[in-house]
C-alpha cells in the first residue's frame, strides 16, 4: 500500500505491506486524514517517532467481525495494554505500555490502510459527513476541557490561538459561556469565529490586560513554545491556565509567576471520541470553513506546506485511491 | 535604627530612620527574623526588590491601639489594598495594588522595627515560643496546600526538597497521609524527619521510578529551578504537581510532558496564619532541630553565609539590640 513515511529526517512516500490485523483488531481502509499540528511537530522530531504519522482519520473497516464491515469509522488513538493499573483505574490514556496512532510505536493514517483494536473503534453516524469526521479526534481533545475544568455560564474565558485546535475550542467553551474572547494572530481566521458570534481579538491589541479584565480561565493552543508565556500573562491570579500544545522545544518559563500568582496549570490531551461523535450528530457544533485543502496522498509535499502555512487551517489527505 | 538593606547589588548594614506607623497599622520591634529561601533569591536580584528584606518574624507591638501595645505578634506579608474586585473577592493575597514585607514596596524584617496594618498582624499565643513563632509565615505556606489540594488518608504523596520549607511541607502532609515519602539531597537533614516517622529518600537512589509506584501528588520545594523537571519525572500521570518554590532564573520546562501526562501543576504561595497559629499552640507539629544558628544583625554576612550554606535549615537574625 501507499503509506507516508518519517524516516527521521524527512516525510517520504513509500509502498508498504499493509498492516495485518490481529485478534480483536480491524483492518480499516483510510478514506481522509487530518493533518494535526502535533504531525508538524513530529516531522521536526518530536517524540523521536519514526514510521508512519496520522491520528485523525475517518474510513471504512475492511476486515473485522462481521458486524463491522463496511462501516464508517473513526478511532481513539491511544492503544492501551489493559491490564496495568493505569488501565485498571481509568487512566487507560496514560497507559505506560500504550503505543499511540501515528506517534508513538503504531504506524498512523497517512497510509491506505490501519489496523485498530476493536475497542478503540468508532461507528460514525450516517448523518455525519466524512469530511466532518475527520474532526472528531480534535474535537474529542477540546471537548477534554471541559471534563477538567468546570466554565460555568458567565466566566470569562480567553482561548490563546486561532489555529485548528484554537477553533475548535473556542466553539466548544462558546457552548459552556458567552464570556469568551478568542486571541490570535490571523485576522482571516478570528473572522471565522466571528461569523458565528465569537468575540476575538489581534493578540497584539491586548498584551496588556489590566488586572481586573483578566479572565478566570486561560486556554492555550498556540501550538507555539510562546504561547505559555502569553497565557500565563493573560490569566488571571488565582486563575487556570489550560495548556494543549505540545512541541519539540524545551521553552524557557517563568515558574515562579506560576507560584506567585498562585495559578492552576492543567495539561489537556485526548478526549471522549463519544462526546465528540454525538456533537456532530446532534448538530450542536459548526465546523463550516475550518478546512482548508484536500490533497492525495502523493502530494503530501503540498499539504504539509500548505498545513504549516501562516492562513491554513485543517489540512485533509486524501488516503483512498 | 539599624536595618539590613540591599541596593540591589549586596546587602549591608545601614542606620536608617524608623518606620512611622499610619493610621490603622502598629510599630512592631522586631525580635526575631528568619531566613527564607526568597530572600536569598532577593539578594541575587529577584523581584528587583530594593529596601530592607526579611519576611518571616516575631515581635513586640511598640506603638499603635492600647489593646496591642505589649502583645507579642507575627504578621502577614501582604498589604493588600481593600478596594480592588481581587481583595473584594477573597483573592487580597493577589491584590495587583499590594507591597509585600520585604519582597516588594515595602522594607522588611530584617531591622529593628517594622509597621505592619492592624489587620496583618496576629497574636502570638502566650504558649508558643518566639522562635517557634519565626515559622508562622513558613507554615502557612506548608498549609496552603491542603487548601488547594485535597490529600485524603493513603494518598501517595512525594515531598521534593528536604530544606526549610520541605521538612515543614513533610510534617503538614503527614498530617493527612502516611503514604508520604520526603526526597532530598542532605543526609542528615532526612534524618530530622525520619525520626519524626516520617519515611525518606535521597534523589540519588530514587530517579527512576516504576510508572506503578508513582506518587498521585508531588510537592515541589527544592527552591531550586531544576526541581520542577525532577517533580515532573516522578509525577504519575494525571497526577497534580504542586510548585513552591520562586527563583530569579526561567528554566527551560518540558510543557509538553504536562500536556501529554495531564498534570495538573498547582502554584502556591501564601497560606492562613491563624491555621499555623493554632497548630502551634495545640503543638500539632514538631519543629525540633529545624533552626541551624541564631545570629545579631551585625552578623548578617555570616548568617546569609550559614542560610545558603549546603547543611543549613532556618536561618534566624536576632534584630532585638
Amino acid at each position: 500500500m501507499k503509506a507516508l513515511w518519517f524516516n527521521g529526517k524527512r516525510l517520504e512516500l513509500r509502498e508498504i505491506k499493509p498492516p495485518v490485523p490481529r485478534k480483536g483488531e480491524a483492518l480499516v481502509r483510510v478514506m481522509f486524514a487530518g493533518v494535526c499540528n502535533t504531525d508538524l511537530e513530529i516531522i521536526k522530531g518530536y517524540m523521536k517517532f519514526t514510521g508512519v504519522p496520522g491520528h485523525e482519520f475517518v474510513g471504512i473497516v475492511e476486515q473485522g467481525p462481521d458486524n463491522w464491515i463496511g462501516e464508517t469509522v473513526t478511532g481513539e488513538i491511544n492503544l492501551s495494554c489493559g491490564k496495568c493499573p493505569y488501565c485498571r483505574t481509568g487512566l487507560a490514556n496514560h497507559c505506560p505500555n500504550r503505543t499511540v496512532l501515528g506517534i508513538q510505536g503504531k504506524n498512523g493514517a497517512f497510509a491506505e490502510f490501519i489496523t485498530l483494536p476493536l475497542k478503540n473503534i468508532h461507528r460514525v453516524p450516517a448523518n455525519v459527513f466524512d469530511l466532518d469526521a475527520v474532526f472528531v479526534e480534535p474535537l474529542a481533545a477540546a471537548l477534554r476541557i471541559l471534563d477538567q475544568v468546570q466554565i460555568e455560564k458567565g466566566d470569562k474565558v480567553f482561548v490563546l490561538g486561532d489555529g485548528k485546535l484554537g477553533q475548535l475550542i473556542a466553539r466548544v467553551v462558546a457552548l459552556k459561556t458567552n464570556n469568551l474572547l478568542l486571541i490570535g494572530r490571523h485576522p482571516e481566521k478570528l473572522k471565522l469565529a466571528a461569523r458565528l458570534g465569537i468575540k476575538t481579538a489581534l493578540i497584539s491589541r491586548i498584551r496588556e490586560v489590566r488586572p481586573e479584565h483578566k479572565p478566570k480561565i486561560v486556554i492555550e493552543a498556540t501550538g507555539n513554545p510562546k504561547g505559555f508565556e502569553q497565557a500565563l500573562k493573560l490569566c488571571r491570579p488565582g486563575g487556570i491556565l489550560v495548556l494543549k500544545s505540545t512541541f519539540r522545544e524545551l521553552p524557557r518559563v517563568n515558574l515562579s509567576r506560576i507560584v506567585v500568582d498562585e495559578i492552576t496549570v492543567v495539561g489537556s490531551r485526548c478526549g471522549d471520541f463519544s462526546k465528540a461523535i454525538s456533537l456532530l450528530k446532534d448538530r450542536g457544533i459548526n465546523l463550516e470553513g475550518l478546512i482548508s485543502g484536500i490533497y492525495p496522498l502523493d502530494e503530501f509535499h503540498a499539504a504539509v506546506q500548505k498545513s504549516a502555512s501562516r492562513n491554513s487551517l485543517k489540512v485533509v489527505i486524501k488516503c483512498l485511491q
